[in-house]
């Protein structure tokens, strides 16, 4: 690790929880054995040493005589804390230059800078979370929309690592019936042994949990949308409306999570909230605009957004009706390839995928009516005005529509015609992965049973096909951290941010 | 105010104390009358209600029986607290998402969002603090540089209260002396009364008073630079090194306090701190750059830059020598005259400022040492290389003293020759005010002081007199809040952020 630190020792640490800015306070979060002591040498008066945990205590922030900052200050006390370490949260006063002063005051009291999830890797390692809820407290932070937020809650809350445990749990009972059948045959070595070798006992419950994990694998597809999001690219001849559209479509959705004071908005591109799912919203026109001296360096960009694009809303101007350059751009439009955002492992027919790709959309309703025979399938044909705001809530639909159609056709690609109304329904929130690495552990989980029932339907030796019930068994137990190496672990906090 | 509230009911409020963004946590500030059981009804496990003040409990934000986030919530129970009142702080998990939901949770349970600086304008109201210590924590929490913020801190510790306080005992004294005798003469109306009528008693008391009230109204001069900043431009011909120099000063400088993460650099402007004075940089070649299409603009925009800068860096290219185009800039940009942020009540000469306010520095000295005479004089003229850094400190130097020059003369003409030396150096920090306001009021006072000073030596009747020292002593009263009006209480709160 960097600086020479890694994650194997309890030495006190310390880092902005808040990004020191122009709010009010900032969080400092501190942890580790001796902190409360450490931070007591730059802390007046002293009061620190005696609080009792789960205590506030009011003071000043002191280095050298001189006071640095007025400060409240949280007292944890080993193991009742987020870290299960003795800790302190200390709240500084807001802007640039108090919490700075306050970490260099406690730098020079013996803490050091916290690497990155450090403090969720010691709360992992002293037992206070598995790797799902780790996991999902980093997915919070990161969470776009509202929905987001609930999976990763729920998450947070265990359901996942609640589910894992339960699959385990079957697979674990399946496993130790094979393992007390091969104990038996060693034992008792005989003519009668081998007609029963083959046959798995519990075969049923390996069917169970086979079909677990397989809606954990396929709830992915969703999940990561929902995570990462999509990217909606709005096209068209020039003057078909895209910018009034694109401005538009901002202006109806209310609840992005982003819009927060602070955050500054870049007008090319912006992120929508459509039904829960992340949208990055893509202004060709304006991509196009703020390059005019370079227009080919634009319309090169625009062609290799309209290929990166999980769905292009190609805007007619009503005014005009569909040209032959329309339908040029139209068939082109639709033959990028779908994403890795949304593809991956896409077994899904690409005719599904080009048609779910592109909406068609009427512009200027309000004073050019659409044609009475459209000119795509009624599903992929909105007719709207960003004028008057007439359609926008059908265009919201469609797109939210569309992106669930693609990721339904890949999770039934995934899940082989298993029931997938569960995971693509919002509420209630059934388990599912939140995390790549969760769902390759369960994709190896998923091989190797599938390979053991393989070989049970042969009715191979069961000492060939126990290993492989191990070896998912195992794969599960990585998921939670209760299988784990430490170059896994690193890899993973790492990956957090600084102060979490 | 807006929403129709105003700052007069002391009802619960809640608003982010922290920015919510990429940070681990955000912290909701939550504060007034019923704070803590309105929020017990969105909070489980019910521990809340019964948590004694300064404590900390561990949970859930819930709303609908659906869990929201994992919080810990700081319990503050009335008058210990910040504001004087019942409250919470509420650590919820970082990211956009998250605090969003808490705060529209804690909305649905009676919270209304608090208005700018209402947390302070409650702490004041409910004698917590003074009018000089609220002021602080704003200035406090917008410091550019450690000097900023240790002058912040000296007022937040009382420092400016206290020097108020004395003043204004010592004006109390003077004016119950007058009042003394005003009485007497009443009581006693006779042929001697008349006598004694123009002699101020306790003149001397009334002349200290004076010295220190102009010793806190210059100090204003320094302690704006200190929180406003500086604007200090380079400039020159084509080629001369602007922004060579402009990336040299910026990498030379350690303590900008605004190099944090997750804050963007502009790399045509930069705050950069000189000797703890924050120093807005600007590199007028890069403007130009940026702006290459529209030329003429660009170069509007450098001259516009020239004429507010309170200092102009003139960069020689060495290897050329000056030109007679350097010649014409030079005198062109020392014609610029002193902005509002030095000058405002300049009695200085304007001689002494021109000279101040343009250094020339002679770049790439490694390949073209300076002629020997020196084309301006020694304290303006630097050489140095961008290059190699070579004389990078002493432009440091030079700007730091020519600001500090520029302040000293202005704080010399309204001192009218008082000693300077206090309030020019940073350490040990003295009294000084910290704000417009608290500057305005101390002149109120001096006006008025000085009036009553005037008619003493006139020997005019004490009835005249007596009533200019009680100004006085209101005007000062003011800046401590102990005289006050709702108005001028709202106007000044409101200027504060969300959450403070």
């Amino acid at each position: 690790m960097r600086d020479g630190h890694a994650y194997n020792d309890d030495n006190p640490i310390a880092a902005f929880a808040t990004i020191p800015g122009s709010g009010a306070l900032t969080l400092i979060r501190c942890s580790g054995k001796g902190a409360i002591e450490a931070a007591s040498s730059v802390f007046a008066p002293d009061k620190l040493k005696g609080a009792p945990g789960n205590s506030i205590v009011h003071g000043w922030i002191v280095k050298d005589g001189e006071k640095i900052d007025e400060v409240l200050v949280s007292v944890f006390r080993a193991p009742k804390s987020y870290t299960g370490e003795d800790g302190l949260d200390i709240s500084c006063h807001g802007g640039a230059s108090a919490g700075k002063a306050v970490m260099s005051a406690l730098s020079s009291a013996g803490f050091r800078d916290a690497l990155p999830g450090e403090f969720t890797f010691r709360a992992f390692v002293n037992g206070k979370l598995d790797l799902t809820k780790a996991e999902s407290v980093m997915e919070l932070v990161s969470a776009k929309t509202e929905i987001s937020r609930r999976r990763a809650v729920s998450r947070l809350s265990g359901s996942l690592q609640t589910e894992i445990e339960e699959i385990k749990k079957l697979l674990v009972q399946v496993l130790s019936g094979a393992e007390i059948y091969l104990d038996y045959s060693e034992d008792e070595v005989g003519a009668d042994a081998d007609e029963d070798e083959g046959k798995l006992p519990y075969l049923n419950i390996a069917l169970e949990a086979l079909e677990r994990l397989k809606k954990l694998s396929a709830s992915w597809q969703m999940e990561r949308i929902y995570q990462e999001g999509v990217t909606v690219v709005i096209a068209g001849r020039p003057n078909a409306g895209k910018s009034s559209l694109f401005n538009a479509l901002l202006k109806e959705d209310r609840s992005i999570v982003t819009e927060i004071p602070g955050t500054t908005r870049d007008w090319i591109e912006a992120w929508v909230s459509v039904e829960g799912i992340p949208v990055r919203l893509v202004d060709t026109a304006g991509l196009r605009e703020s390059a005019e001296a370079v227009e080919k360096l634009g319309v090169d960009r625009s062609r290799k957004l309209l290929q990166e694009a999980d769905l292009v809303l190609y805007l007619i101007d009503g005014a005009q009706g569909v040209t032959a350059e329309d339908r040029d751009l139209i068939s082109g439009a639709g033959n990028g390839r779908a994403t890795e955002n949304i593809a991956a492992n896409s077994g899904a027919d690409s005719a599904h995928n080009t048609c779910n790709r592109q909406l068609l959309v009427w512009n200027k309703a309000d004073i050019a009516p659409p044609p009475a025979a459209p000119p795509a399938p009624a599903q992929n044909f909105i007719s709207a005005s960003a004028k008057t705001g007439e359609g926008l809530a059908r265009i919201y639909a469609a797109i939210s529509s569309a992106i669930r159609g693609q990721a339904a056709s890949l999770q039934a690609a995934s899940l082989q015609a298993t029931s997938l109304q569960a995971t693509l329904q919002d509420a209630p929130i059934t388990a599912a992965v939140g995390t790549e690495r969760q769902k390759k552990l369960v994709d190896v989980a998923i091989s190797a049973l599938e390979e053991a029932l393989a070989l049970a339907r042969r009715e191979e030796p069961l000492d060939l096909i126990a290993p492989l019930l191990r070896d998912a068994v195992n794969s599960l137990g990585e998921i939670t951290g209760e299988v784990s190496t430490a170059d896994i672990l690193e890899e993973m906090f790492s990956r957090f941010c600084v102060g979490k």
